[in-house]
């Protein structure tokens, strides 16, 4: 990969479309379809959680049976234990992902145990995906701030971080859950985090909730990080703010880096489109500037 | 001014509402109110043209005569020839603003004549301005593409951000009006206009219609540019896409400005509540991430 080239990361089929409204399996099947017709290399495809928790991802093993496999893309699923491991490695799934949070009390309210309880029991996981073969990338949550600690030590993230690589995956996404982060506050996590891991096998997973993602990842760049984690139309509202936004629309990053000179083999004119239909199955607009301004012009 | 404190100008009372549906006189005032309650430093209040052009700021004068002038606060107008100069005077404008485009296609299809005209026919309002001892600010438009022209070369902007100077303009603005730059290019093209006119004479004024201005914004100030034109809000479209964004939201810029450590004399939530009550009045949401997300956590 040279230098100017950005591997994205499309999380909308999982990330995104699981804090929607339920979608048919046949729209999701679709959507990651157009995904790959665009031009997509990574996308992550579902989820093997219990459907008593995320019910809107229960589909995620037809959904890996539906699709028609591209050559050259990464089809992926997040997996929190072994069970799920089983489902998606059964399901056809390429790369499985494993998630730790930064922040003690984000850790503790939402999975009720430590940070490093959480990692122990992902150990087996890894173990399986080893054996199986198949590459773990690890999600670190609240990079940038916590709805219940606040602030979070670049040093803690980095820690985490070291963690998760050191367990053996391969890449680690730092994600700004609550999408509070601004750019200098990124750059100083990014610092902290890429003396620990090297910066090839870090990623950036973004919330625009309070408008900062693409400032914050235009700042990040020139530090050397080329991996950028996106959901289509901007998929998936915010959990702690009804009413705003999520993940940081794949447009609107691709946009701003084929504007900056970065190759992401991605034809943005198709993603507009692929995020368009998806949107108009789920009755909303895209959460994309970008989608927004082309779509008003046609 | 130290190196952290940025110079904001409010532009949402004349650029916004010029561009949204009419507005009520009493809510024009009132929002020009509330803004410098909230410790907005420059607030661009009205328009002085023809209201055959622009029928939303016909009330110009009236909004001058019915805010409360706050101390330290300059209320500036728009003024494109003597006659609006010398309703703005009489109406007790502070400064006075003129415009000039970096793109010969958008001058020629919007005022039908060359830029160079154009920036002739200000002359006799740079000379009474200069009479009456009130500061002209200069704004440039399609500094980062023009919607017939497309890409605009940076010794264009360069050449123009120099004539208003040269005309005896204290500032420039610079105006991506379409929204359509990227991080890089704000960089060259800043840099390309830094070289004729000095940085601490410079303005960015980004428009939000691709989602980049605060990426855009976030990669200009380490060149040192510390004058930022954003509306509260959001407020304003863009009138050459229909349903997209138009001016970068003032919330949005100063969560952003705060959080990397610059200091704006803005009271972030004072700000929110100002753009909130504007835009219930419009009978629209805010257009800024920030004010979403604080008004769903309430």
């Amino acid at each position: 990969m040279s230098n100017t080239s950005i591997k994205l990361v499309e999380v909308g089929p999982r990330d995104g479309l699981q804090s929607e409204a339920s979608v048919a399996t046949e729209s999701k099947i679709q959507l990651v379809d157009e995904l790959s017709a665009a031009g997509v290399r990574y996308i992550e495809t579902g989820s093997f959680v219990s459907p008593k928790w995320v019910p809107q991802m229960a589909d995620s093993a037809a959904v890996f049976a539906g699709i028609q496999r591209r050559e050259g893309v990464t089809y992926a699923a997040l997996t929190p234990n072994l069970k799920g491991f089983e489902a998606a490695l059964a399901a056809g799934a390429d790369e499985v992902a494993i998630f730790g949070a930064a922040s003690e009390g984000f850790s503790q309210k939402n999975i009720n145990c430590s940070i490093a309880e959480s990692l122990a029991r992902f150990e087996p996981v890894l173990a399986a995906a080893q054996q199986a073969g198949l590459r773990v990338r690890g999600y670190v949550s609240c990079v940038l701030g916590c709805p219940y600690d606040g602030d979070i030590a670049p040093s803690q993230v980095a820690w985490v971080a070291e963690q998760l690589a050191a367990m053996g995956c391969y890449e680690v996404s730092l994600g700004d859950t609550i999408g509070v982060g601004t750019p200098l506050k990124a750059q100083q996590m990014l610092e902290a985090v890429a003396k620990r891991v090297p910066m090839e096998q870090l990623a950036l997973h973004f919330h625009n909730t309070y408008g900062q993602a693409l400032a914050n990842i235009a700042s990040c760049l020139p530090m050397g990080v080329r991996t950028i984690d996106s959901a289509v139309a901007g998929l998936g509202g915010c959990p702690y703010a009804k009413g705003a936004s999520g993940n940081v629309a794949s447009e609107d990053v691709v946009y701003m880096l084929h504007g900056m000179g970065y190759d992401t083999g991605i034809d943005l004119t198709a993603l507009i489109q692929a995020g368009a239909r998806i949107c108009q199955r789920l009755g909303q607009r895209p959460r994309s500037n970008v989608a927004l301004a082309e779509l008003a012009k046609q």
